[in-house]
């Protein structure tokens, strides 16, 4: 396509390889002056400073409201969880909202209380904001939230565990090696199907409901434990996504079994009917964790304790048999998993 | 208005007391779990923790390519002048972009390289990032930057000059007391007019550019001049929200002396072509300061040197004659000068 004519699409923001094109085109404008440990160049879950992780995230979620949460309690989730995949403790949020005129009041109330609600779960403290209005159009909204978070306190000990694993123990998507095992803490593809179901043009009867919620006591979990070698939150392009760029940072092969993925008949019913691939929808509240093989039964044990944990599964491994990921089928074939190009279900977070 | 079907205006995202209204209405939901030093109670130009800022601002502006600049560096000015109004350092800033699906990419590509540029005069680094497509409507851009800073490094020399004012080296807003000077670092107006002048329906010729820059450097040569009380970028609500901030949370008042306020010709005349009040309209490349009195002259030269402060002057001071805001005219009558319902100029920054 003339370059010149290029416009902005959907694809570009939905996490997938059309997004990553994009973003190189930006960031090679912005220059490196040594402040980040981890920053554009990692293109981690969070940027690195010091002892601290800085992390922001846009949402725009449509409808606002979705079975099982708001943008509200999505946007602070969102931002701990991030935080909690490069392996910090999220301590504080800084909040901006942009709405559009028109806006219901009463609504804006509602999600600040989720807002609020999410935080107190999550234990972390919204101590800056700003609101912008907008012209009218539809009455939408969108929240960004940036949050900084201090080096997880166990995390120093579970590298310790993990064989000092890559010179940091922050957790890098680069750390995986073969033999690590991967895994999820719960079903995948709730909370895509669940703003899907409400969605004009795709409405469908069904009891699922969103995953979202802050992850962050589940890493807690896990890091007691020890032997976490790496973490992701698989929101944008799902597990897919994030088995993906592990395999492509690392250089190694990740194999997962289907017949070990958690899911919701409800989820699978809803995957057939659309024509969804479950493996690429987002999640809000689930986190992947690549651990030293010794300790996977541990973490597992450890994490099914936690709320929201009690379907966390072993689902695959990193090997040096290939590169990329691949998924062993339910009939016993092999099938791969490419990195999704864009998200099956635009505006989702 | 009945409550259940209030809906957002664009009064309400204009900095003035609508604003105010309806930020308290949101953060009563926001429980405080003592991490922030400095927070919403303050509602201050950042949040602090322990030795550092956290701010955020949404930016919207309209056109996102104006005389003199564009949203992106817009964006890291803003950022960076919020974290120098508290009293630090800006290093690092994330930046959250929403485009609307029709964007030109070549425009995305020049605000991308506006953003590296307005950074690397600032001396911060862009971090980490985020990226959301929305679906068309007319092709705009939402930026959102966070930014965290660092305490000054001449913070604690200043403040002891300043005679250990307020019990904090931070630059808050409770802390001008009578007798301080009120400096501004240049023109007034700049900004709003620049933009404004290429909006739908006003459009007018003029040769006003806008005046956004980062002003992390003036604010460093005043701090090495000593006796910095309190700071203010005056941005949404102009010089008026700024100064009647200062009066409200310290409790005592403020005279400023119009024929002092610097303001370029085509300022003026658009301010009376529109009948726009030139102390409400948002600046985006200026520093308003409170300083002990006796340093007032040697911090004024200071400034004076810096690339963007020539302009500076001492435009009134604080007193206890009074409460609020008042200005002597320059026919020499007094007037009062009541903080802004709402912008005069929406979405300007």
């Amino acid at each position: 396509m003339d370059r010149e004519n290029e416009k902005v699409n959907m694809m570009m923001g939905a996490g997938g390889r059309a997004m990553q094109d994009l973003l190189k085109k930006l960031t090679v404008n912005f220059s490196r002056r040594g402040v980040a440990d981890i920053g554009l160049k990692e293109l981690d879950d969070s940027a690195v400073i010091g002892q601290w992780a800085l992390t922001i995230d846009g949402h725009t979620v449509t409808p606002y409201i979705f079975p099982g949460g708001d943008i509200g309690r999505l946007s602070v989730a969102g931002t701990v969880n991030d935080l909690a995949a490069i392996g910090s403790e999220g301590i504080a949020i800084a909040l901006g909202i942009i709405i559009e005129e028109g806006f219901p009041v009463e609504d804006l109330i509602k999600i600040s209380k989720s807002v609020g609600e999410a935080a107190e779960e999550a234990g972390v403290e919204v101590v800056t904001g700003d609101t912008k209005v907008v012209e009218r159009r539809e009455g939408g909204i969108y929240l960004t939230t940036a949050g900084i978070g201090r080096m997880h306190p166990y995390l120093m000990e579970n590298w310790e565990i993990a064989g000092r694993r890559g010179g940091t123990p922050w957790l890098l998507d680069s750390k995986v090696r073969p033999g690590d095992a991967i895994i999820i803490s719960g079903t995948i593809g709730d909370h895509g199907i669940a703003v899907l179901s409400k969605r004009e043009g795709y409405g469908f009867e069904t009891e699922i409901v969103s995953d979202v919620m802050p992850v962050n006591h589940i890493l807690k979990s896990a890091l007691r434990a020890g032997g976490v070698v790496s973490a992701k939150d698989p929101t944008r392009g799902g597990v897919s996504n994030a088995l993906n760029e592990w395999a492509e940072k690392s250089g190694f092969g990740i194999k997962i079994y289907e017949e070990r993925l958690p899911m919701n008949e409800g989820v699978k019913a809803a995957c057939e009917m659309l024509g969804i691939e479950p493996l690429e929808i987002g999640n809000e509240g689930k986190l992947i964790l690549a651990v030293v093989r010794e300790k996977a039964e541990e973490v597992l044990e450890s994490i099914k304790k936690v709320k929201g944990g009690e379907r966390a599964e072993i689902i695959g491994e990193v090997t040096q048999d290939f590169k990329g990921v691949v998924m062993e089928t339910l009939s016993g074939g092999l099938r791969i998993v490419d990195p999704p190009l864009g998200d099956p279900v635009p505006r989702i977070c």
